[in-house]
This record gives structure tokens, sequence and C-alpha cells, in this order.
């Protein structure tokens, strides 16, 4: 048996090479850059007028005048204009191109108009209202790191670069695999001695929040079964995730079914709760990653963030982010285990607090849905006491 | 001019109520349970083993006996096996009903097993290893209350009741408008006086974060086009998100063509930067609400997460979540506009701070893409300082 720690880095030590792929711009949120984002123009692409109203020489105010005669009207999306006469003026809109031969942009707020002249009421500044060609970003500098998670503002920022489609790192093929007889599907009505299958379905449903297609497959306790089903799903899959079969039992066949097909046991058990019987490997050939996890709902559910997530943002070349919260009550960690507990947190003014829900131990698959993430705590002689601090793993 | 606290309470009064519709279980991920979710048996619904080893009736230790004979195996998924004498015992497979005339299970690991018959070799306590029927949650109990924001965990005990189908509220139809003659669309190639469109792929691909696949539409500044398109998008759909075209340009035509459509004007201009051209209104038969934002790429994003989401919230019935940062610089906010100031957020121990980004004004669509989301100041004579606690509104 490990610790918690010496797993965590074996396991995020096998991370995959994904390789990157074409997705268009509107499906592309979540995803990592695989390429840079550089501005294909300068940003923004010309002096543009940030208000309506008129677009005047302000030499025009320097030579005293204060009324001027209205040439135009300069809008957006009509070529740059251009003013006649240093002494005149166009009107000009939100988003035009501030005229050739202007400088200042007046707003309407601050004029009179009247039979086609304008009249200047308030104080101006040289070069005011203008949002200068280049002053946000200037072409060629990037705007978006390559590696970067895209955001929905970051969806703007390629949308005007004109990237339709956006080069993103692959993310991998999963298949959920749920392990044993006693299971049977979400729309049967199970009988005494079966339950409903709820694991596999509850990590496709979190393997698509990342985007991630997973397929999902049921092996009854039956070894020539499991083999075939195995080795098919090693074939085409970089990542299994299987609930159950791992433990002592006379049918938990996986870890000697596994090594029969050529994978490699990175390690079986670590000292942990809940998600103890947490076996690990690796396919020599076909690289495939393979975590075995206890079939508890909640050992899964964990181990799934425990170590599923940090392996994939490590895949994909992306930090892996750690939260931190305050605990409300104390709390007493006896050794060996490291320990998981399920808290519900809330805002204290900028500070996360976490209280524990209660929970009836691993197979309690009710106290997640209370849960808002567990908190990780080693093991350790004194008390986890009020208002420390201690890590925390999301889960919503 | 209306303050911004006049204006969310506005927005927020013209909720809607969009009623309920059936999904599948596997895309009812973030969306909100319009009935509850009931427990259709015990949880667990047997007596289940915890542990793989043997199961026993404790009155064999009782009369002293530490050396059982095996008489057969009860696993998972088997139908409830019997133990034929109280001196005997069954071998019994984590997650198996616990054999009728057992109440004990003894791990592998506490035992050697040998020519069928199984050596106690540390102590036991009677019922132990077992997952009492009903003690999670009995049937008939709600376990997910009507209301709830449906998360991962939630999906495992839906699965567990054999809700293959789920009572979500309906969520709105959307239309993403954007306006004016400079915009082209994403793939093209912009003129000098031209930019692409950036703001209505942005509220698409944020409103697909929420399960609703919103219509886009780009309407130039004509008032008949504008007039048609409104007309038909006014039918169609529950909301309508317009950026552009609410100020006081002369080919601002918007808030006319809503007046002679039949939309009522709530709100027009509101004392906030960024945002302060914020044009709401309801259109009186068809009761479409209309979020009409400034073009700017900050202001429409700043108005869709300061007004929209709440709207969006109070129209499902779920609490609008108030997160808190704490300042890391000190800032000044003048009389009379209520600021949104971007920030990047960062942890330091369970406290969530906040730093401003470098930004350039609200046609700046590049600070967007570096900040998690908007701090909220009301002006006030005082400077806001550091370890300040303030209102943070997430945008990633």
């Amino acid at each position: 048996m490990i610790t918690f720690k010496e797993a965590y880095k074996k396991v995020v030590s096998h991370r995959l090479d994904l390789g990157s792929e074409m997705v268009p711009l509107i499906n592309s949120h979540g995803r990592v850059l695989a390429s840079s984002i550089v501005a294909d123009r300068d940003f923004p692409p010309f002096n543009r007028a940030t208000k309506d109203g008129i677009a005047i020489n302000y030499s025009a105010l320097e030579s005293g005048s204060t009324r001027l005669k209205i040439e135009g009207v300069a809008s957006a999306g009509m070529y740059q204009q251009q003013l006649k006469s240093s002494t005149t003026c166009l009107e000009v809109m939100t988003g035009a191109v501030v005229p050739l031969g202007t400088d200042t942009v007046i707003m309407y707020e601050h004029l009179t108009i009247k039979d086609g002249w304008a009249n200047i009421e308030k104080e101006v500044t040289k070069g005011q209202n203008i949002h200068y060609k280049g002053s946000d970003e200037t072409q060629g500098a990037v705007l978006l790191q390559q590696g970067k998670r895209i955001g929905s503002a970051d969806i703007g920022v390629m949308a005007s670069v004109g990237a339709a489609m956006v080069s993103v790192k692959a993310l991998p093929t999963v298949c959920a695999i749920a392990t044993g007889n006693e299971l049977v599907a979400v729309e049967n009505i199970p009988e005494p001695h079966q339950i409903r299958k709820s694991n596999s379905i509850t990590l496709q449903v979190a393997l698509s929040k990342l985007g991630i297609a997973a397929t999902a497959l049921h092996l009854k306790d039956d070894k020539k079964a499991i083999e075939e089903g195995l080795q098919k799903a090693l074939q085409e899959n970089d990542v299994l995730l299987l609930s159950g079969g791992v433990s002592k039992g006379k049918f938990d066949f996986i870890p000697e079914v596994m090594d029969a097909l050529g994978v490699e046991k990175v390690f079986h058990r670590v000292a942990q709760r809940p998600g103890k019987p947490f076996w690990f490997g690796v396919h020599r050939t076909y690289k495939t990653v393979i975590f075995s996890f206890p079939g508890n709902p909640v050992s899964t559910f964990a181990n799934y963030h425990l170590y599923f997530l940090p392996w994939l943002h490590t895949s994909l070349e992306i930090p892996v982010e750690t939260k931190f919260v305050s605990l409300v009550s104390p709390l007493t960690i006896q050794a060996p285990l490291t320990r998981f507990i399920q808290v519900e947190t809330y805002w204290e003014n900028a500070r996360l607090c976490a209280k524990p829900v209660t929970e009836n131990g691993s197979g309690d698959l009710t106290s997640l849905a209370k849960a808002d993430g567990f908190i990780c705590l080693e093991p350790r002689e004194a008390s986890y006491e009020v208002g420390e601090v201690v890590k925390f793993v999301a889960t919503r």
C-alpha cells in the first residue's frame, strides 16, 4: 500500500501527449489552445470614435471658433470620410472611423445643433473620445497564449481576429466501465438483490462537462467476458475508468485479466479513505491508461476528482488549480490514512468556509449530492482546528 | 438615468415563468429540477456486505466456535442466499445481499481459509461490515429537492432511483442580435473600416454553457430591416440580447423601433461604467424580455453577467450566488457611477484576492480575456482600501 502523495505522483507522471485538433470556434469553450492567437491587425484597427457627436480638427477651436458648419455624417461601417475644411466638422457615430483631417470628437451632450451648425458648449480636450488604432494591441501581438483554457471572453477575441476554426489540444477517448452482476440499467426495475448502474453515467456526465464524449460499457463478473471486453476497450481508448472489481472478492477478476492483457500494474491500494482499493496501470503497447476505482459511488467519485482530473490537466499541460477552505469544525485524522471528507462550502466575506456533510460511509451515494467537494486531510497527531486552512477539491 | 441597484431590481422583477420539460438524465447536468427526486426503495435496498470475506451468525462465536465450515458463496447480483446451519458460514462478496441467517461479515484479511473451512483470527463485532437496508435513506424520502441545480453527483442519485428522464425547468429561447453596418462575419476579411462580429458569438457560447442554444441575428443600420428582424425575433423568443444601437447616434434606431413594435421601455441608461447606455424593455403581448446592451464588447460582457444571469436565476427560482473578494490595491470611485472593474483573482489561503487587470476602456476586448470577473464598487468619498472585501461577479 502506498501513500496518497506517492500514488498521485505516479498517476500524473503517466501523462499522455494527445496532440491537437481543429474545432469550430463556437465549440471551443473550455478547450486548451494548442497555438497562440495573434492579432491579425491593430486593435482597434483604426482610430475609432467612442461617442456619437461631431469630429473636428482641434485647430478650429484654437483659432477661436466654437460654431462649426456640419459637412456630413461619418457612421460606423463607412469608409473613412474626409473633412474638407479645418473650420467645419462631420457628424460621427460611435464605432466609425475618425475622419481624415479630424483629431477630436465632441459628444452630442456637449453640443447644440441647429440649421446644420454645431455649437460647442463645453470645454474640449484635443484628441478626446478617440480609441486610437493599435492602442489595445498592435498587429502581430499575442492575444491569447498557447496553453490557455478558453473562456467565453476569449471567444470574442478569437472572433475578432477571424479564428473561425481553432487549434486546441485533443482530448482523450475514454470508456467508463461498470463491473458487477448486481447492476441493471437505469431504465430497468431492479430485483431485490440488484441495484441500478450509477457510477458509469455519473462519470460520463462529469466527462461531458469537459467536452469528452465517453462511451460506457458494462462487464459482468465472468472472466471471459471481462477479457474480451477489456481487450477491445484497451485498443480503442486512451483512458479506461473502471468502477468495481478490484477488491479481494472471488469475482474481482480485473487485476489478473489486466495482467494477462499486457497492462502493467503501477500500483494497487492507497492509504486513503475513501478510495483505498484503487488500482492504476498502463498498457505497455497501446499506452492506454487505466484508472480502476473501487465500486462504491463515493470512492469512484472521489478518485475521479483526486486522480483523473489532475492527470487530465497534466496531459493537457494546464495547471492543476489548488483551492483552499477554512474549517468551521475541528477534525481528528488518525494514521495511516489520508482522509477526504465531504463538505458543503459557503462564503464568509472573501473566505470560503467548509462544513462536513452527514454521511454514512463510502456506499452512501446520497451524501455526495449534499457536498460541494472534499477536503484533504493528512493524518497527524494534533486535531485540525476551527479556522485552519486546508486543501479543497471541488466536485460541482 | 437610474442607479445600478434600481436597474437590477427592475430587471429581476420581470422574471418569466418558463414551465418545465422532460430531458434524458445524461443531458440534465446544470439544469434545475422541476420535481423532487424520491427514493423508490430503501438506500441501500438490502443489507449489503461491505467487505469480501464470510458471513456468519454471530451466535456461532458466542458458543465458542472460531472455525466454521464454508457452505457456499453469496456474490453481488445473486438472490439472497440462506445459511443452512448457525455453525457454518457462507463466503460473501462486497455488494452482495447478506445471507438469511447471518448477521455479521468478516473480511478475508482477518481469516485463513483451508480445505473449505474458515479460521477466524481477529476479534469480531456483532453486525460488522454490513451497510444496513435503509440506513442512508428510506423509501419515499426526498433525495433531491425540486429547485436544485443538477451537479454530477446528483446524476448518480437519479440513476439509482431509475430517473432515466428528468423533469427540469425549461430554459428561455434566446436570440443574440448584433447591430451595425461595420460588422462582418468571423470568417470574412474585414475592410479597413470594418470589424468582425464578436459580441453575438461570445453571448452564444456563454449561453451554451447554460444549456441554451441561442440563435444569432445581424441587423444592419436600416430602420426597415431592423423593424422586420425585431418583429420576427420578438415573436419567436423569450429573450432578446442585443448589442449596439442604443446610444445617441443617428442610426441608433433600436429604441424607437422597439416602441413602434409594442415593446415597453422599462429603462434606458444606468449610472454605471462600463455599460451605461443599457436599454431594457418588455413586449406587452408576447412577454419577450429585451436586454439591449451597448455595443462595446466590455459593456456587453459586463451587462450579460450583471443583469441577464441574475434575471435567468430569478426566472429559474435558484439563488443568485454572491461572491466576495479581498482587494490587493486601493481604488477610488467618484460619484455618480457604480464601477465594475475587471480583475484577476487568486487564492491566498482560503481567501480569494482580486487584482485589477490593465485595460484600455470599454472597447478593449483583449482586456476581458485577462480577467476572471468584475468587482462591483459603489461610488463613495473614501477610497477602497487594501484588504477590503467587495462584491465579485465571476465571468469564467
